[in-house]
C-alpha cells in the first residue's frame, strides 16, 4: 500500500524528508527547494554553506548537487546549542544519511574558515539561506562579504523581505521581526537566544555586497507557502510570557514603553487575522552576485 | 452661483472650515468631527482639552458645545513653536472667529494648570485628540490620568490603533510611527520634533487608566476616511534625507542599524501600494472612562 502525498508536495521533498527523519518538516524542505531550485545550481557543484545551523538546508543542498558535488556547512554556535536536539546531535543525525559523505560541518566562523587549512582554494558557491538575520547588525555582514571575495565564484543569499507583498496575514510575522531586532539591538541585551537577531533589509545587503566588490547579477522574490511554520514560531516567542519578561529586566523606561507597544502591535494584528495556522511566513529575498 | 462640495461633506464641515479659513484641512475637520460625534456631548458642556497644539480640534469642539459650551484647551509647547504658522498665530487666529469667546488657550502643563486659579473646579469632559502620541512615553500619561481623577465628569482618549484593520494601504503609516517612536525611544536623542513621539498602544492606555483609579465605559474604532493626510505626512517625513541624517548622528552601531531597517520597511510597503495618495491613515481608538 502506498501512502498518498498532499498534491503540492513533490518526490524531492518526500526524498529528503524521508533523510531527516523528522529533523526538519516538509514545509521547512519545500521552502529550501524552492530557494534553491531558483539558483540552479549544476550537480557536482562544490557549496560553502554559511551558518547552516541544524543543517536543514545542508541536506536539500547535499541532495541537490549529487554524488560528485559537497557542502561544506560552517556555523560558529556551540554544539551543544538547541532543543529539542542540539546542533552537533542533529550534524550528526544528517552525516549518517545515505548522502552523509556529500557534507562537512565545521565548527567555525567564516574568517578562520577561510584561513584555516580545511577550507578549499575556490567554491563554486557560497551561500547564505536564513543566516543574514542571525547576525547581529550589518557591520557583521560586510567583513564577511569582503572576505568571500575571490573565494568563491558566485555569492548567493536568501533572507527574508521587510515587503509583506500585499498580504496581511504576513504582518504579524514582520512585526515580531521587528520586536525581536529592537530587543537584540539593545546595547545591553542579555540572553540573545532569539532566531531573529537583527532585519537586515534587502536593500542594505545589496549595499554591503557592493561595497565589498561583488558585482549584483539577479534577485527573486519566493512566496512562503502556507503551513511554513516561521510566521507561527515568532509570534508565538514574541508573545509569550518569557519574552516579556526578558525584556523588562533589559532596558531604561522610554525603551521599555517602546518594545511593550511593539508586542501590543504583533498581538493586535495576529488577534485580527484570527486563529494561528491563518499566519502567514513572509516572502524570501534572493540575491546572487559574481 | 453657488459651489458643489464633494458628497460626503457635511455642512458642518464646510462650516467649521470657513470658520478655519485654511488652517485646517476639511480631512482633518472631518476626522475630528467623527472622533467627537461617537462621544455625543451636550451643548453647554464645559470641556478640558489636554495637548491642543494649533487648536484643530478646539475649534471643532467650540463649533459642536454652542454658545453655552466652553473649551479650555492646554498645551506645554511654546507658542513660538510650529511652521508654516507658529501654535500662538494658530490660536490668536481662532480667537478672532465669531466663536472666539467659547474657547480659551493657555500655555501650561496639564499638573500646573490643574493647580493655577485658571482652572475650573470639576469639568464634564477631559479629552486626549490624537496627543498621547506626543508624550515621550507611558511614564507621562500616568499622573498626567491620575491628576484628572475629580477634576472632570469623564475621561475621552482618541488615538491611533496598532491594528490596520486589515488594509495594507495603512501598513506604512504604522510603520512610520514604528520607525519614529524608535528614535525617540533613545535616551541620546535630540531634536525631538517629530509628530510622533511614543506609540502608547490602546491596551497600555487602558492599563494606566484603570490604575489611575477610572472606570473604563466603552471603546470605538473609527476607520480614517480617503484623503486624511496623516499618513502621508508621516511617511514623507521618514523618507526624507534629513530623516535619516538626524538618526546617524544620534544612536549607537546596532541600533542605527535596525533604524534604518525600519526606514527600509517603510519605504518597502509604500512603494508596494503604489503612488502616495493610496497611502492610508491609521484607525483611530476612541475610550471612555468616569
Amino acid at each position: 500500500m502506498f501512502l498518498k502525498a498532499p498534491a503540492a508536495m513533490s518526490s524531492d521533498v518526500m526524498n529528503i524528508a524521508k533523510l531527516a527523519q523528522g529533523g526538519s518538516s516538509e514545509h521547512q524542505i519545500q521552502h529550501r527547494l524552492d530557494i534553491l531550485k531558483k539558483w540552479n545550481f549544476l550537480p557536482g557543484s562544490k557549496i560553502l554553506e554559511i551558518g547552516c545551523g541544524q543543517g536543514d538546508c545542508t541536506l536539500v543542498m547535499a541532495y541537490m548537487v549529487g554524488d560528485q558535488g559537497h557542502v561544506t556547512a560552517i556555523d560558529p554556535a556551540p554544539l551543544d546549542y538547541g532543543a529539542p536536539m542540539t546542533l552537533g546531535e542533529a550534524q550528526n543525525r544528517l552525516k549518517q544519511t545515505p548522502i552523509g559523505d556529500r557534507m562537512t560541518f565545521c565548527q567555525s566562523n567564516l574568517q578562520e574558515f577561510l584561513d584555516s587549512s580545511a577550507s578549499a582554494e575556490v567554491y563554486d558557491y557560497a551561500i547564505f539561506v536564513h543566516s543574514i538575520w542571525y547576525l547581529p547588525s550589518a557591520d557583521a555582514l560586510q567583513p564577511m562579504l569582503a572576505a568571500l571575495r575571490g573565494r568563491t565564484k558566485q555569492l548567493l543569499i536568501a533572507e527574508y523581505s521587510l515587503d509583506v507583498h500585499g498580504d496581511i496575514a504576513v504582518l504579524p510575522h514582520l512585526l515580531a521581526a521587528i520586536s525581536q531586532a529592537e530587543f537584540n539591538s539593545r546595547g545591553n541585551a542579555l540572553d540573545r537566544n532569539d532566531n531573529i537577531q537583527s532585519i537586515i533589509s534587502p536593500r542594505m545587503i545589496s549595499a554591503l555586497a557592493q561595497k565589498a566588490g561583488w558585482e549584483f547579477q539577479k534577485e527573486d522574490i519566493i512566496e512562503s507557502h502556507e503551513g511554513q511554520e516561521d510566521a507561527r514560531w515568532e509570534v508565538h516567542r514574541v508573545l509569550s510570557k518569557e519574552y516579556g519578561l526578558r525584556s523588562e529586566s533589559s532596558g531604561d523606561a522610554s525603551r521599555q514603553g517602546f518594545a511593550n507597544s511593539l508586542v501590543h502591535a504583533v498581538a493586535e494584528s495576529t488577534r485580527a487575522i484570527g486563529p494561528s495556522p491563518n499566519l502567514r511566513t513572509l516572502p524570501t529575498w534572493l540575491g546572487s552576485w559574481v
